[in-house]
């Protein structure tokens, strides 16, 4: 099948489904986005790339950006220390949830996913500073995307700073159980990861570097083989929310979404995919792109299982 | 039945209880009061006051300033602005549980007992400034206890600012939904409340103040009838956290603890009664002022059941 | 102010209330009974009867069979053992709920007014037959009601027993944990119990019996003076499900709600009222009648705080 | 590496590992197995058959039969029917949860893999009568194990129906939603299903058919190759109850495991493995079985991550 025609047809056949969906009302910043937005970016392992829709729209990498911060907590602690802390198991439950915290494992959030994981995992990225800590982040987000230029969006993440109130009382549990030490470095650092301002591209391109065990589109070996394999798993357990069951059965492809419509997929040893599309569904995924991925996964038979 | 006598041999039946329960671990200055200690004072309506144990030190009101900043907040907003934000019922949880305000009734704390619900309480309490607001909370404390003298415990106040991270936890919670504005003076104010320093005899004054229907010892009626009859009905619903029903069966009297050790008591028409004893059981009530007070009331029938 | 009048003007006042609630849609025998019916009646101590509305249909007492098992539980039991396997704390939870009995103390339901705990408290009552055991509920609200033609009410007994699916589950979640011993045998006896057919007069009386600590009308000594005073201390902080805060603000009276639509409330040394209104609110209690006793309490002084 | 050995190797290393678990305590039956053992049986696409440790012994599949349950429902009613009663997520919690039925999302289990869930794939297997229902399951067991000799364990169903309190609780909190249709059949359907008996050799070889895509050792195509796909994605995300997420990090099979000891494993395109270690962990896997998997993985590079 030819992939360039059939993205664009799916494009199209998806977009009028960001219509029963809506941008993220929580981050000011991102509410804004254009609702009817959709497109899509494939690399290939062969050095193809096909685009289709809105591609060329930058955004932010929000949750995608969990994958980076664990692949650096992984390199600069070691698994033993960072599981220490956060879990490896899927909670059934939304990313910003806090309840489990209290009553299943008090303290310990279940993966490093969810946003209180996520926390916990940005809080061991070692640094002398704020600053060096976020450029440690850049660079590998620029590594992986083989794209030197990529930033952080200023706007959004004083957006997301002035009004992260969930995420601070988050952080603020976790401090109570000496889970993370600064609370206020650790958000700060939080909020300017999911601030990366990226397009499809680079999430297509990321996805492929993860996809090739870790080698970019430059061949360079930028993220360890065996921590390549660590965050494409969580990416098939817990990286679209709780629609990560959903999605492993109906497109089988690691992938790590994001509450600004951002997709990063990943299919193994083929290629790199990047989406975007801002209307979300209820549980915080781009609701088109969730769909176009699912169909693109059937019709070139893209499902690990 | 001779009240002084039997006050003396309830301390000392009841103090070797002590050694079964400990002081609050997690704020540091309170970590650090005798775990022996266990006094109470008693005014009767008809101004006999009973003294008994270590009834001369002095501790922080902790929880018990819930009862004086919710007559506070009712007068400043009425019944309906408050209980729109804060529910009337207990909840069977320990006083620092936040799953609630996620899984039952997303952001309205089920009650003003509970951290929560006292979070939302203090942030309706008028004044111009932070200054203003923390000295309208001690007029009314000093009002009640008629004690000009009762001030915050500024080393406290700084402890518990400094560790808070439960109370931060949850009024970052509540301020996503909104139910408070401004949270870091909420906590300011919360924490100061939480810092009044007392002793025995201003909680047994106070107590006999909500039990005259809101007089003082010196007739003056500093809350009005029916927010006395308010407080007093929390105080039996929701008065001792998580063992409030407990105590209703045990004792039956209207009482609100906090974990410093104090329970103020208030046995309507006819005392007040002021415990302090700073080990505390797993619930968070003075281990040994709890059965004393049971079997106090026992013996002199102030159950109001 | 003239009792009759008030309640005949109280009736008329929130009948239209019963338009905003519905009855209880579970139970096939409640569904069809005529939404609404609204009537009360009064009885003082002194012998004085005052009715007006519906006040002569006849329902089942449903919840407020719990009050009489719990008398009856402790009196074969004891309070330890009865509290060693059920506990004193309201809950701020749906009567059915079950998610406590996993996620905060397993097995051991919070009080004896929740399903679970009914349950349990059912369990304990003794005879050698099914038929021995449920006589002896009778006779207690018999003798407490001081009527001897009380019975159970097949037709709404064998629909309880077909459709009582979520009792069934909340009982055999119990027997995993080994408190309670038959559970097809608790659960015959449980629906018996709630089955039992009053009118507005039967639960006046009882209530006075309560209220005068355990003497009937007949002025016999029918439940120890003790259990009276625990079962109305339980009625004020679990009453009237998870709305008991908020009646024990509004009305400030022991009371009993049934999913039948009727309350029993006990005025201590005055006088018990019987209250039928089968249209609910979302939480179980009768809409009509919860309103109609706190402008009664309000009007006539009744509340115990 | 030779298979073989490493085989040996592995089950004398993790046999001392057993100690540090203990059989399923809550059905009697499995209680009495030796908590010592641990067998391994491994089978090759290409025929080969490798055996260590104590693989001859007999076991009954509990929840392994989940899988074959869930494929025969989606034969009998097709993918929509069946997840439009269960979810498709896993969900952090234990495999006999029942809070989220009441708390998330009513009545609609997250998932075929989780007792509750389960329940309802067994209540939409088809067959005019009981026997006809549990001979299909066997049909189908036999089919994939091509061992025509599998049978149901009376004594273990006996056993479980005696004392499946947990299951029924289940069961019947689905009835009230009408979920599940009959509950007692059901429940019996699901304890014969569990009760299925099986060595290590079966569960190799009904994990080499879906390794396959449906085709057994005999080439016969016994399950649809989109359903094959279908289990083996709920095999990864929730097929180890819930260290499902640990399991798929560490071992990267699609894999299932039950009370028994018992875990069959699927390598695709490779191999099935079956394996059997009575004592369990914590979470209810074959404590030494989990380890052994996950080291056979790396040692094998079974991983599909």
């Amino acid at each position: 099948m030819p992939m360039q025609k059939d993205l664009e047809e799916l494009v199209e056949k998806y977009r009028p489904l960001t219509r029963e969906g809506k941008t993220a009302g929580y981050i000011p910043e991102l509410e804004g986005m254009n609702p009817d937005s959709l497109g899509i970016t494939v690399v290939t392992g062969d050095g193809q790339v096909y685009r289709a829709g809105d591609c060329l729209e930058s955004f932010t990498l929000q949750s995608i950006s969990k994958v980076m911060t664990l692949i650096l907590a992984l390199m600069d602690n070691g698994k033993e220390a960072v599981f220490d802390k956060v879990g490896m198991e899927p909670t059934g439950d939304p990313f910003n949830s806090i309840y489990k915290l209290e009553m299943r494992q008090p303290g310990k959030p279940l993966n490093p996913m969810i946003n209180a994981g996520a926390l916990v995992v940005s809080s061991l990225i070692e640094g002398s500073t704020m600053d060096r800590r976020i450029e440690r982040v850049l660079e590998l987000v620029r590594a992986m995307a083989d794209n030197p230029d990529i930033h952080v969006n200023e706007k959004v993440y004083r957006s997301e700073k002035d009004t992260g109130y969930r995420n601070r009382s988050l952080a603020y549990f976790l401090k109570e159980f000496d889970i993370i030490d600064d609370v206020e470095e650790t958000l700060d650092l939080y909020f300017r990861q999911c601030s990366i301002s990226v397009k499809c591209l680079d999430l297509a391109r990321m996805g492929l570097c993860l996809a090739q065990s870790g080698q970019n589109v430059s061949g360079e070996q930028v993220v360890p083989v065996r921590l390549a394999r660590v965050v494409k798993t969580f990416m098939v357990t817990c990286g679209m929310y709780n629609a990560s069951g959903e999605f492993a059965i109906k497109a089988g492809i690691p992938a790590k979404s994001g509450v600004s419509g951002g997709i990063m997929a990943s299919v193994p040893h083929r290629m790199g995919i990047g989406v975007f599309g801002p209307a979300l569904d209820e549980k915080g995924n781009s609701i088109a792109g969730f769909s176009l991925l699912a169909d693109l996964s059937r019709k070139h038979h893209l499902s690990i299982f």
